[in-house]
């Protein structure tokens, strides 16, 4: 057992569920198996406590550093915020100029908040959003966070959330008077909404992300924009996580349809700490009426971070090479796929690609993939985060790696091979589970 | 007008309240004058846009510097994660070696939790505590941040929370169908406190800062500690704030009484983001029946931070350092007052030290102070944030510049000065208030 998992062991019994990130669990990708902590990480390269060295495949920090770790330029301007200080009793200049940024890249809007973490941002925007339509009850669709505000969809009936946070999950500490708050919907389903909006006319507001494992249907994204005009509700784009991805900006600008505010996150600091709440003036000034403070939302190095992140993506026309990358990816596991007569459901963003298999076998060969690529070197599961860094030779290496990988799942589907003795620990959990 | 105030100008227009803090509102301080934004912090000094030099005798980054800006061995610390990476696939081992400090520090407590902002600790610790107890109301006492679940308490009457967090405050935005979920207690009456659990079964969760503007009354925390043994209440110590003031860990260390839970902030990181929500297994174990999980709280440079502060802290008995000059500074407000004339109420820990004077120009007379300190390169309110760095040169200095001020406000007591035309722009807000 290598040094990460020693720690990992030590970890549970201080910290409960082990992280802070349930994504990053050990047990998402190899129980007992994976290295769990890094020493180092520099453009898609980790390394462990041990000193081995890995190229990342994977989640990439879960989508923060779609430049690579340790981004020079990035990192130059977080340097110097540290020698001139992070904080201090007057404010940073830098969220005054990030804010402009924002506004330059979405002339629709006009005023932002930033925070630290896509939790607090989904919190603030809903907050000023019911702030500003008057009205309590939220229709949502899509991950927007871990607060009470999002969880108690659960508390009406417990499986609410499966297909959109995670089946099954507990919303235990949530309390039961915000049962019904909230009320999901389905993705590209434009009549259900339509009918929770006339069922409900206490929704004020319409949360959800532009995209799921697919984009809209032709006509979806600006029947729920008419929708929320008709109704006078504030329609929200969670772009946590599609934000910067596939433009420059906010994945809306791709389809043309302008929410009232969105929420940006994960890349836009490089693997630095910041988000951001960004909308229409006649929205965001409801900020105005409630309170909306933290200390640490005054932390200079998120905004230098992010200005400089945004300046090398527009350098780099980042969001257009980590695209590419995905689409080659995506084809490539298709092609992979079809050359062993393996089946293959590929789905996301480009630049948040992933796959699954339709077998019954399919988590345990998701947990081969992953045992297997470990063993030469590379983070290898179902999805690739893609970077900027992730270079032909980076492609090229996987996919030679993956090729006998797909061959022993082909064997074991043939009944060839046994899944179950080629698995050298546990099955990785495919969802939130209690850890012992 | 100085380059900080054109640009809080423009500030105002793209952020709603112009900065993320309420704290850090120039209106807060001096309106129309107050430098607002930094370019470089150093020690107990920081300077404007314009390069003007100020000894910072306020709030120190609002309590987050305690080591003072830029603390050497911090910020090389911080430096040394940039070089390997703040961020990856893998998690950072400082998470679980900041776990078992605070343990260490702490042997009632066994796990810990963390995340970047006090707001986030606060609303961590009532998710857990109430998966824990089972039971959604909570008792509180105290200022908490600025999540539904607190703000609640002004939705059942408006004024519930105005000797806790600011008066008048319109919890706009907040559930309404949460009101009568959390009811505020006051300070020292523990009398108070027994009535709302007698009479409210459904509390499970007392929350509170161990000391406010005073400290406990004798048996007044055993008493509370008590209360919630007998009702099976979880106990929540707000330390936030008090963390490390005067104590190496929590304040309540200072009085002996043990809660369930207990959250750390501001301080912990020397002026980088780091929360930590810590407390008894039995208790923290009901994290795993519910869902907090955030990609920003997996940063390297909060743990990390965390840590070598900690480190600088013990070497230097940091809590000793600060509350001493805390008290000699209470001391010289008193004895400058009383050599004036004047009327002093200084309150608060030593650390935090702050004071007022009973006269109805009170808020006139405290921007008065701030205007003309900052004419000397001081920046002086009515409280000062102590940090290390704070030497006995800096007092001499602060006290030999607010001498003549005294002077002037007795003048003004006396009828023979009038303070509205000495003041050369608006008086300071006292609390919260719409910008335009």
């Amino acid at each position: 057992m290598g040094t990460g998992q020693e720690l990992y062991k030590k970890a549970k019994t201080l910290i409960p569920g082990g992280t802070m990130l349930l994504s990053k669990r050990p047990e998402m990708f190899l129980p007992e198996h994976w290295p769990a902590y890094f020493s180092k990480a520099k453009a898609c390269t980790v390394w462990d406590l041990d000193g081995n060295e890995f190229l990342d495949m994977t989640i990439m920090g879960i989508g923060t550093n779609l430049l690579g770790y340790g981004n020079d330029s990035v990192d130059k301007a977080v340097r110097s915020t540290i020698n001139n200080g992070n904080m201090s009793t007057f404010n940073c200049p830098e969220e005054v100029a990030l804010a402009e940024k924002l506004v330059e890249l979405h002339p629709w809007g006009d005023m932002v908040r930033f925070a630290r973490s896509g939790g607090e941002a989904n919190a603030i925007a809903i907050r000023i959003a019911r702030a500003a339509s008057g009205r309590d009850k939220v229709a949502i669709c899509g991950y927007h966070g871990w607060h009470d505000w999002y969880l108690s969809a659960n508390l009406a009936e417990d499986d609410g959330l499966d297909g959109h946070l995670l089946p099954g999950l507990d919303p235990a500490g949530v309390p039961r008077n915000l049962a019904g708050s909230v009320i999901p919907f389905n993705y590209n389903n434009l009549e259900e909404l339509t009918k929770i909006v006339k069922n409900n006319p206490d929704v004020g507001v319409v949360k959800m992300e532009v995209s799921r494992n697919m984009g809209p249907a032709e006509g979806y994204l600006e029947g729920v924009r008419a929708l929320c005009d008709e109704h006078n509700l504030v329609l929200i784009f969670d772009e946590c996580t599609s934000g910067f991805r596939e433009t420059f900006g906010g994945l809306h600008k791709k389809y043309g349809v302008e929410p009232d505010m969105c929420m940006f996150g994960k890349a836009m600091g490089n693997g630095y700490g910041i988000t951001a709440v960004f909308g229409k003036r006649s929205v965001m000034e409801a900020t105005q009426k409630t309170f909306i403070s933290s200390t640490f939302w005054t932390e200079r190095i998120g905004p230098t971070a992010a200005l400089a992140t945004l300046e090398e993506m527009e350098r780099q026309k980042s969001w257009e090479v980590v695209t590419e990358t995905g689409k080659k990816i995506a084809a490539s596991w298709k092609e992979l796929a079809a050359t062993h007569g393996l089946k293959v459901n590929v789905a996301g963003l480009p630049a948040l690609i992933s796959y699954g298999m339709p077998y019954d076998n399919w988590l345990s060969y998701k947990t081969y993939i992953t045992q297997e690529m470990l063993k030469k070197g590379i983070l290898g599961s179902n999805n690739v985060y893609v970077c900027t860094e992730h270079k032909k030779e980076h492609l090229d290496r996987y996919f030679n790696e993956l090729d006998p990988i797909y061959a022993t799942i082909k064997a074991c589907e043939d009944g060839t091979k046994n899944i179950a003795d080629l698995l050298e620990g546990p099955v990785c959990h495919g969802g939130f589970k209690r850890l012992n």
